[in-house]
């Protein structure tokens, strides 16, 4: 009963909260919900930053900032490292993971595809308050080919 | 960067989402807030619950089960123990801790208490939760006499 399943249970539950009273909320409301899980993700995202050493918040390099969310934050969030990262070096940056935690719980399958981005949109905006707190502003997108594995995609603005 | 630390921020952030779009709701509308933590609380609890290993499931006595809250569970969650557990034997138990977590990053002083349920609603059905999967029904709730020191009384019910 480790803590990260605590945050991944507290996770599932506000997602299926927000969808509980309204299933089929249609786009409108779908955007809504979604991006209520954006700016909480990006809050989270903020704060975790704020505690980092002081030393990781000097990075140099943009591309330094990048491997660290793929390696120590992924790390301290879900107990693993991200499994690639892409770059064009024009400030777009591509993250892979495999097997997402937080779409574990989901069963494996097509159908369940167009469900992926509420379990997608927490994760997004953490990222981006992350990369916000190390100075960097970004706007991050996710896609889902296969079930449970996931991209994220970093967009530097103003690079 | 603990996980520990990715909860509460969670927490407090799913919290201020809640009251984000209208700080003020009247009575009405606190008590859904406070209603919708404690109904995401429950179902983190039973799923906390159903994770426990068999024997645990076994318990017996009813004492012993809110032992186990108060030591192990509270001891997964947030790395301390209950400081207190009483009892008036007649299925109402009142678990005291004296510095209660997701109550620290409120500023100590009186007129925050008014804020303090919102901090309290989510582990009052958290408990409630992990009691139900442990086959026990009850009534939970919580009050605060100083920050960040907080009470909570468990009423079995049909006991």
């Amino acid at each position: 009963m480790a803590d990260a399943v605590l945050f991944e249970f507290l996770h599932t539950e506000m997602v299926a909260e927000l969808w509980a009273h309204d299933p089929d909320p249609g786009p409108g409301g779908q955007n809504m919900n979604l991006s209520v899980l954006e700016s909480v993700g990006f809050r989270v995202g903020q704060a975790l930053g704020e505690r980092l050493p002081r030393e990781m918040l000097a990075f140099r390099e943009e591309l330094d900032v990048l491997k660290f969310l793929c390696k120590d934050l992924w790390l301290a969030i879900f107990q693993k490292q991200m499994d690639s990262l892409r770059t064009n070096h024009q400030g777009t940056y591509v993250l892979q993971d495999n097997s997402f935690p937080l779409l574990l719980p989901m069963a494996a399958g097509l159908q369940y595809l167009e469900e992926a981005p509420k379990f997608l949109a927490f994760t997004c905006g953490l990222l981006r308050g992350a990369l916000c707190t190390l100075g960097i502003e970004s706007v991050v997108t996710a896609s889902v080919a296969a079930l449970p594995g996931c991209k994220f995609q970093v967009v530097i603005q103003n690079s």
